[in-house]
């Protein structure tokens, strides 16, 4: 199903984060589902959450968490999100914290809750009970993929990714997981994703690091415009590398943020090719636009387009969908006379008007294959944006219209 | 295929208004795809129009004679949308319009023309050539559910209304058609819809009571989010009944408002009810809002959200969807401890918790209905809002992946 991505190459342990899975039984049985993730001592920790304004028991606390104490722990499980559950999904992951805490020998205020899958009902807690002492049990600095298998719920792949480049002379190693195939519409984090260094950074450098990263990643996804209740990215650097960053200007600081962006988009795009039933993985560059906003609202305008999606589909070039969904973006700027569009490498649009190069069968090899491009260069400025998005396909109903059976 | 609605029951005509209709084979042969109406002299018209900025030819066009003189007559094809046709679009809507006028002996500036179908091709002129003259040949007061026939392009049944109130002791008719069912996003009129009745109203009246209708009817529909480059709702009034409208604040102006509103409710409905592949007929309610454009937001929120949209096609009462697509719209007045929601008569969410009556087998019951009502209920202030939309099955995918086929 998902359209050119692979299962994670071997992935590197990060000195300073072990994981520990466990099979809990939270929804299914005979799945591993609950993932706890240490952190050393002296570790800085960094995190964006969704802007749902009905966000889940677990974001709300780890959100108070993050703020009040320095964190030496995740607990994460899937098959429940733990969202609308009002006082008693609080207790419950209030009281996952303290179980996690009472095994590692942390304060309950150090250990961050994420809960994914099913909104609206109560977590199983005996699950929760008997898993987390399972999951301390078998920490290991080895688990990354095994845990980014734990997190999945309508992933077909596990979704994780490595990278160690050499940094004022020391190896410096980034390796993330992410989980989300649906409900997928950044608005911060759209899934959940946890990204960990062992460059040591400090708390207002790895925010920092972490937001100028999810603008150019995960704020640029969208399978279905739909924003989650319990999205959350984490990023974590535990410094055992002995490479300590200072300055994001910097040069190695520059070198740094770059391999952490590989990660971080490399993660995101893993979530749209493995996007609910995808067939087809489309990037969307807007280009010359008078400001970034403009060229966002136009850029997600074509993505969120379900008749734009459902041609993509059927790898039918029916163009005039484009310029819909072009021109329903409220862009007062825009003016169709200057704005040239390109598919793959075949001219569509210039000047406003059909390019006098374009056919059908141009149209139709483009649309045909499982990776496009689609440019659209509105001739005003200097301002872009580009988004990665998937098509609409019968999959995706049926996905979504049997997910709980 | 359409939800709860049945073919037109007999039109009323109005006295003074006369459509002609056409086998024109603009795009397919054998079938009815041009309309001429006609409207008598001294007759006032008003129109809305799409506000896509990349409008087709023909609505710049009609917008433009509109504003310039008094209007005698429409043309109307469907089978191809004249949008994204550039220059040689715009003179095929001019040389549209002067054949109309040459053939009823009045000005090209008095004719609009509309166009509905494929976007990105040229409008076959020999074929509008031929049928306009046969169009002009056939003009009768009793062919709106011809023309209501002959606009159809994805629609499965044809759409048009009348009712007769008595207005001051006289019979005033309205009667209306309208097409569309698939790019379906209001902002403006969102499809092409003609209403006229034989009732005086100036111009400014009419305008305004235009404005009032789409706000309470067309504005408050959806299918899939996509807005047309084509979209227009004209109004028409001739006067023939001799009954004068002077104020839309006296009793006959609300009891004319009233009638007139009923016939534009009924036509946007339709096209929901015959949205591409419904199976659902939904109306969602937002009350207590501090402001309208909240609830407006968050009704439109959770009629544009795949995920509900699905669940909803599967008969699943995944309630959680319909939270998530309430916290993702932007309503920063929000407060969950407040929120109430209810699912046909059963009760939700009370107080942003799951009703402790509600268990799964009584969602499931009504969203198994055919025509489902969710109400929100935010307990803020004294605003409220309320759409129309439909579900997302796999014949709405069928069918915008195989459309151009």
């Amino acid at each position: 199903m998902a359209v050119g991505l692979n299962p994670p190459a071997k992935l590197a342990p990060v000195q300073g984060i072990e994981l520990g899975i466990a099979e809990a039984g939270i929804r299914y049985s005979n799945r591993a589902d609950l993932v706890v993730l240490s952190l050393c001592e002296g570790s800085t920790c960094a995190a964006v959450f969704t802007k749902n304004k009905c966000c889940a028991a677990p974001v709300t606390l780890a959100r108070d968490h993050l703020a009040a104490a320095s964190v030496r722990a995740l607990v994460i499980n899937s098959g429940n999100a733990n969202a609308v559950t009002g006082e008693t999904g609080m207790r419950n992951a209030e009281q996952s914290c303290a179980m996690v805490a009472q095994a590692m020998g942390v304060d309950a205020s150090q250990v961050l809750p994420f809960s994914t899958g099913v909104i609206g009902e109560q977590l199983n807690m005996s699950a929760m009970t008997s898993g987390i002492p399972q999951a301390v049990a078998n920490l290991d600095v080895d688990n990354w993929l095994s845990a980014a298998e734990a997190l999945m719920t309508t992933d077909t792949i596990a979704k994780a990714v490595s990278t160690t480049v050499t940094l004022a002379g020391k190896p410096v190693t980034i390796t993330g997981m992410a989980k989300g195939s649906g409900m997928i519409c950044p608005n911060m984090a759209t899934m959940l994703a946890y990204v960990a260094t062992d460059a040591a950074l400090p708390q207002a450098l790895l925010q920092e690091c972490l937001h100028r990263g999810v603008d150019d990643s995960f704020n640029r996804i969208t399978v279905d415009g739909d924003t989650s209740t319990n999205d959350a990215l984490v990023l974590m650097a535990t410094g055992k590398s002995g490479f300590e960053l200072k300055d994001l200007e910097s040069e190695v600081g520059q070198q740094f943020y770059n391999a952490l962006e590989r990660v971080l988009v490399e993660l995101a795009t893993a979530i749209v090719r493995d996007a609910e039933g995808a067939t087809k993985f489309v990037r969307i560059d807007v280009r010359h636009a008078e400001r970034v906003d403009d060229a966002k609202a136009i850029a997600f305008s074509i993505a969120h387009s379900p008749l734009v999606k459902t041609a993509l589909f059927a790898s039918d070039p029916n163009w005039g969908r484009i310029l819909m969904a072009l021109g329903k973006a409220d862009v007062s700027a825009l003016e169709m006379s200057r704005v040239n569009i390109q598919i793959g490498d075949v001219a569509l649009i210039v000047k406003g008007e059909p390019a006098t190069t374009y056919h059908e069968a141009l149209g139709k090899q483009v649309f045909s294959q499982a990776e496009i491009g689609i440019t659209i260069d509105l001739g005003l400025g200097a301002a872009s944006f580009h988004v990665w998005t998937s098509d609409l396909s019968h999959d995706y109903v049926s996905i979504n219209a049997d997910y709980r059976s």
